[in-house]
């Protein structure tokens, strides 16, 4: 089904549409006047471009209410409050996270299913998500169903086909995941699919500790690790999307045996099970059991303390080769590396200067993200709004916002 | 010096002469007839861009003598023979190489100082292609000097000042090298520094082995090792240009010792040393005797074909690392690395296969680089050429090519 090409001035305008909602999707409510002033626009243009979003039900205006300044306040835009949300999915071995977001990535409404304790199967995460929509959409309210879906997975995906590759710790292979999704979801939504490192970085890049950060990795460590990397400010996801799969590079060829069939996988010694292990308990590296080694180092405990600078020695370590790859200008430690870093943040970097190459520069700043365990989440909404985003007209119908606040 | 902006019809002009001598110089000779088609532009404005870049001696026309073909054949546009040169010179350990090298990135004439055993100093390699450039100009027959001098340095080098951060292996640290030589070179000319893997990697991609891949790493292996990336088709240098600095990347913490101070780096595995303590030589790594091993190997001596297997290994090892974090369609293998997988291919991919994520799509290709030794030459030429490339009408007066062409 072809259409003839925009013409010319409707396709400005379209684009236009597109840089207004994208910061206020990305900033959050905004002046018209600072709108003016960031585009380069007319305030006419700017008045005309809110106002069309506006009947899409996409933004809002308020005025605010006095102030300091003299003279006639700014309408402020922001986006609208019963406006188009996407549901966003994040998956780890234990649990189903679904969300209802909206415009700005603010998390509405939040369903959390616990799976397990082995991992579940497409199918199972499949229902899980299909469920949760409706509920979702009750939850927030509103008439119309979500946007589309973003899922995060804790695996490689094939970029164009949706396909988990390899999702080792969930035991899927070349599992047509996105496909599986889309026939099921109803009524018949996108469904778009990402990496779960890769969505933590968008959204950390977005609006968090990633912000303005052209040359930046994030590493994310639970029971697998894995990372995201944004070079030359665009997203690096090499020739199949499978980039960023550092949990079994070898650090160690003599060291101990993983999962995967080598020895030394710098996920046996920063990873979940590595801890317990060190921590001396028998627990499943389930969050709540890691939660508290942390809760102990922190208390002072020598066995929990002596576990976490020993997974921080390590984890500078393998930051060094990342380092040394890479050069990146931070570098974001999320799941429980961020704890790593918080109670050993020193023993990290003692070792990452100790062996990263001793070349002037040759420095990452280190860092938690913003969003905490979110961040993936909040990728996997990021994705779904994308096309949205992109084109507002061809996405969001006038007649879709009356029906949207319609109860 | 301010100048006024260019009118828009000039700017037009001066980007379509930049990009029909970036296709000469890029492919070689071509015909008007395919210049206009790759280009989308009239025969017309091919014939006035082809015409002007003549003029300034950048571009020639021949018409070729007959042919299968019927009717008038098209005028064949190809680099001037007496054209300008860049002078790119190639350091390493041992040898100052310079080579005058013309557009299309064929190397007229070249010189090559032997320095050593001892790294050279900065000054010393400075005196050196300043010595060079005259000679060079003269085996080519030129009144005019280079357009510019490019340098290949095995070290990390800061983009903006072309100051060594460090190499290794020649002892620098913090050395304003690019401001020396600009100082030093007579008359002045303009002069560019790179890293010898980035620009090994320009080269083949510009026209070798990594030609239209978007996604390719090089590793060189000399007596040090290090890698040029390219992700998303762009040259991937991280936050202050040091991205690729492998080498002492810790492949097992307690390998042997490193001249780094570390243990098990990657270049105690797979570099020049290892082979020839693997090789049972006591010989220093300079590449007579590094070629040594490799001719014997070929012969079947079994203890240096031993020794290429067990490089082959960790060298396959080593690499899974990389495939895990960038997933590149090609893995360019360069300097002695080039001999490592012609004689023991299989080991190297038998060992990146059991090393790297077992993921659908996560191979690469294992390829030598087409410019063998060369690449980084030749690569150094590419960045000296680059301003001619993008404007040739800011870097070549009409003048410049009558006195050019004057003996």
């Amino acid at each position: 089904m072809s259409r003839p090409a925009a013409a010319r001035p409707d396709a400005i305008r379209r684009h236009n549409l597109s840089l207004v909602l994208g910061q206020v999707h990305r900033d959050g409510a905004v002046t018209r006047a600072e709108l003016t002033q960031r585009l380069g626009l007319s305030r006419s243009t700017i008045g005309a471009l809110v106002a069309d979003l506006t009947e899409r039900g996409l933004v809002e205006e308020s005025v605010p209410s006095g102030g300091p300044r003299a003279g006639r306040p700014s309408h402020v835009v922001g986006p609208h409050s019963r406006g188009p949300f996407v549901v966003a999915a994040d998956l780890d071995v234990t649990h189903v996270t679904t969300a209802a977001v909206g415009i700005g990535g603010t998390v509405l409404a939040r369903h959390v299913v616990q799976t397990g304790p082995l991992p579940a199967s497409a199918e199972e995460v499949v229902r899980h998500i299909v469920e949760a929509v409706p509920i979702l959409q009750a939850m927030v309210g509103r008439a119309e169903p979500p946007v589309a879906i973003g899922v995060s997975v804790p695996g490689t995906v094939d970029r164009h086909w949706g396909t988990v590759g390899v999702a080792p710790n969930m035991g899927w292979r070349n599992t047509p995941f996105g496909k599986l999704l889309s026939e099921l979801a109803t009524p018949h939504l996108p469904v778009v699919i990402g990496n779960d490192a890769d969505l933590a970085l968008l959204a950390e890049h977005t609006r968090g500790s990633a912000r303005d950060c052209d040359d930046v990795v994030m590493i994310i460590g639970r029971v697998g690790v894995g990372s995201g990397i944004i070079a030359n400010g665009a997203p690096l996801r090499g020739h199949d999307g499978h980039a960023g799969e550092i949990g079994h590079n070898v650090v160690d060829a003599s060291g101990p045996q993983c999962h995967c069939g080598n020895r030394g996988c710098l996920e046996t010694y920063i990873g979940d099970s590595a801890l317990l292990t060190l921590a001396g308990r028998d627990d499943p590296p389930d969050e709540v059991y890691v939660a508290a080694v942390f809760a102990d180092a922190r208390t002072g405990d020598p066995v929990a303390l002596t576990a976490v600078q020993q997974i921080a020695e390590s984890l500078g370590r393998g930051l060094a080769s990342i380092v040394n790859t890479l050069n990146p200008q931070r570098v974001i430690l999320g799941g429980s590396l961020a704890d790593i870093l918080d109670i050993a943040g020193d023993a990290v970097s003692t070792a990452l200067d100790r062996y990263a190459l001793d070349a002037p520069g040759l420095t990452a700043q280190l860092t938690q993200p913003t969003f905490g365990a979110d961040s993936a989440l909040l990728g996997a909404a990021e994705i779904a709004f994308a096309a949205l985003l992109s084109d507002p007209v061809a996405n969001r119908s006038v007649t879709a916002a009356h029906s949207a606040s319609l109860r």
